[in-house]
């Protein structure tokens, strides 16, 4: 084989392999769980630990930012890194993802400890591996490769990294951070590095993300759990109410029933339904990936239209009254839901955040009183297909891949749109997790030959960035 | 003061009052939770321990019987007592109480200890002081009282008592050992003493009681939670079929709209709603009492109706998905609901079951699995209110309380109509308990002074019943 710019990329790949897994796995020990307050100083510990690794990695800037205050108090902390092109011309771009991770505990059905990293035929098992640490750590190598075969001392472009730590949680402070430190994000080209591809076999760029309001309400009812015989029938229940709540959420058609919810939501266009349609949907193997039985959900739409194009809502957690061993005849004293609202292109955050509070305010009953919080909200994004920054993505997937690169949309949510907003640059998706992943789930684990796909993708991406991605 | 045998009775229960309460006490330690299998060894100490304070009191027979094994296992043991009157025409009276409570731990709200008993101004507090111990317990002094003042060495009546250990289970077994020792159960008059009054003001015999039907609904939706962004809206989500199932519980006028709940259903008659509007019903009080802000109920119902004479159900328990701090956006794997049902005169436990198993089938859309578990099931009953043997009671109360006796129904549950069906005899209840002793709820207790009533009217009921209380 002629040593042909791929094959030193391959070649420098290869031989850091092993030791890159190893780092990997030293990252994912770091239980860096943004939900969960207790947690707090493993978020911190995590961006430590990638700071310095980026530094190690030839990055001349990597900084630790704690996000401003917000009304939930102090942000976790995000990573910064920055190493400069050196050509006067170069484009910048700045990489997104993000350090922290879901919660996880063995009894959720973990077959191993999610938080001490295990391969087992060609996959990496740890929460994290996939979404996002996996995607984010790429990068590293990937950098390394580009310099390798392409005898640089420094990326063709100039390289920003902004890895957040409060993502899991819905980002409540990372508007607020980018916004604050906008000056030094300054690019042409965002990379949002937390995405997925259709499948091992058919490899794919992302064109859109939907956003996430998310929040919890808790209903109030009696001041204690109160005796169902002797009074209930005659008070309000908080778990019934609660339950009328989720249930009202859709109607009969599984449309979403909070008025004004749909305002402004952007219809998939014929085009897009069309290429949507043209990937080798399977519904057998999809149901498979879900874990689930059935489809289920909003009439007139395909699966794939309603985890894509379709804004919807989900009950994530609900819970009142007795739930131990045997029954317990009380009416309870609180229940509360934890519901998330998927958004599309053209909805607002704000305006979905003040119909869900109007539509619960205007249906419970008098004797139960509420509070609605929302964890925070991202925003959805949509990038155009016809950017020539999305086809520098496509060629450098397809050199990785040496397939047809096809299109999807992300039916998860990230802060890309904050960065698209604020920083006035197209947001581009480049992802190589798939389906199969576990994202959120237990026994979570990243294919480990997509994986180096994804460093051989970055390794290849700056240098035609470089020379092709800027638009006319 | 001229010695009256009234006189006498309370005399004798002023000197054994101290000692009374020091053994109420110890019981009150045992905690006989029947509905945590973890606490079977205690509820067992706990009718051990009746048992031998029953033989203490000077009951010839006192025995522990555990019921027949049901399709849940092996029942919790009963306490059954026997003091024959050595009158050869003298009736016999089954008195039935519960030594089983319900579940409580000083986390869901109790300033003290559940199980160490505390009294403070004129109150004792603990788990069980009310519902039912407090209210077995008094029939040990009560019947000490009657021998004192009435010169007799064994009752005027051939006195039985039952002492169940599965109440707060809903009686899986008690129809069984019912049925199983029917021929030493054998009884004229049963007397229930395992209910309340109206108030501290205004005492009250009750005339029937409701029945329960409950049961845990498990649904099973994907193997394992999944990401809502990825899956979310495409697949069914247990949680929220629990809640629309929940939901669909009652229609817009808050009626059970289970098909075929309310066939058979026996309505209030007009004198029985024209009694109940009787009573100094304060609305206002009466919420304080049930630690709540509101009422709502069947439309077209006062709110003693409603708990009194209406069947109900209610969301006792409701539970899926992601229930910890912050948010976790997972369509969750599994959900459950736990509700009762409360039965009234006319209505078919069975049927309930049966209806409510068919409308759960129904309504589950296809990818969601399900099981429907009930716990057992108690019949209602109801007393005629001309039966001669009610008014020994409401005499016997009558001279312990100096007051006039009025009559309510009772909103809670017990098996008495097992007993009703299986022994042939017409039940009763004598009970002192007020709506403020927080029964199945944080801090119960049970008032001193009425306690001591209970005592004195079961003092007097003896004698009464001896002489009049059989019909014609």
């Amino acid at each position: 084989m002629s040593s042909t710019p791929d094959s030193a990329v391959r070649a420098y790949i290869d031989d850091h392999r092993a030791a890159f897994l190893e780092d990997l796995a030293e990252w994912l020990r770091i239980p860096s769980v943004s939900a969960d307050p207790s947690r707090a100083a493993d978020v911190r510990r995590s961006a430590e630990w990638l700071a310095a690794k980026l530094t190690g990695t030839g990055f001349p800037v990597a900084e630790v930012w704690t996000p401003p205050a917000g009304p939930d108090g102090p942000g976790a902390p995000a990573v910064f890194a920055e190493w400069p092109s050196g050509d006067p011309d170069a484009p910048t771009v700045l990489v997104y993802g993000h350090h922290d991770v879901q919660p996880a505990a063995r009894e959720d059905g973990w077959r191993t400890d999610p938080f001490e990293p295990v391969i087992e035929d060609g996959r990496l098992h740890a929460r994290g591996a996939a979404d996002d640490k996996g995607q984010v750590f790429f990068h590293t190598l990937g950098v390394r490769a580009h310099l390798a075969a392409t005898g640089r001392t420094s990326p063709a472009v100039n390289l920003k990294l902004l890895i957040e730590g409060e993502e899991e949680s819905g980002s409540p402070n990372f508007a607020a951070l980018v916004r604050e430190h906008a000056d030094r994000l300054r690019c042409d080209t965002v990379i949002v590095s937390d995405t997925g591809m259709w499948s091992e076999d058919t490899p794919t760029v992302c064109t859109g993300m939907r956003g996430l309001a998310d929040c919890q309400i808790d209903l109030y009812g009696p001041d204690q759990d109160i005796h169902s015989g002797s009074f209930g029938g005659a008070v309000p229940n908080p778990a019934t109410e609660a339950a009328r709540l989720a249930a009202a959420l859709h109607g009969a058609d599984r449309r979403v029933a909070v008025p004004g919810f749909y305002d402004g939501v952007i219809e998939p266009t014929d085009r897009e339904r069309a290429l949507f349609a043209e990937l080798p949907f399977d519904e057998v193997a999809w149901l498979r990936t879900a874990h689930s039985r059935a489809t289920l959900g909003e009439d007139g739409y395909t699966t794939l239209e309603r985890i894509w194009a379709r804004p919807t809502a989900e009950v994530n957690g609900i819970g009142g009254g007795y739930q131990g061993p045997g029954g317990k005849t009380v009416v309870p004293s609180t229940a509360q839901l934890k519901l998330s609202f998927r958004l599309v292109a053209g909805m607002d955050t704000e305006k979905v955040q003040q119909a869900v509070r109007a539509w619960v305010a205007a249906r419970l009953p008098a004797g139960i009183r509420h509070e609605v919080t929302f964890w925070g909200a991202t925003r959805p994004c949509l990038t155009p297909l016809d950017h020539p920054a999305l086809q520098s993505v496509v060629r450098a997937m397809g050199r990785a891949f040496g397939q047809k690169i096809r299109f999807t949309r992300e039916g998860g949510s990230g802060p890309a749109a904050d960065l698209q907003d604020t920083l006035g640059a197209p947001v581009l998706f480049l992802g190589i997790s798939v389906p199969s992943d576990g994202w959120h789930a237990p026994n979570e684990k990243v294919e480990l030959d997509l994986l180096m796909k994804g460093v051989e993708t970055a390794a290849y991406l700056w240098g035609d960035l470089a020379q092709n991605g800027r638009e006319a």
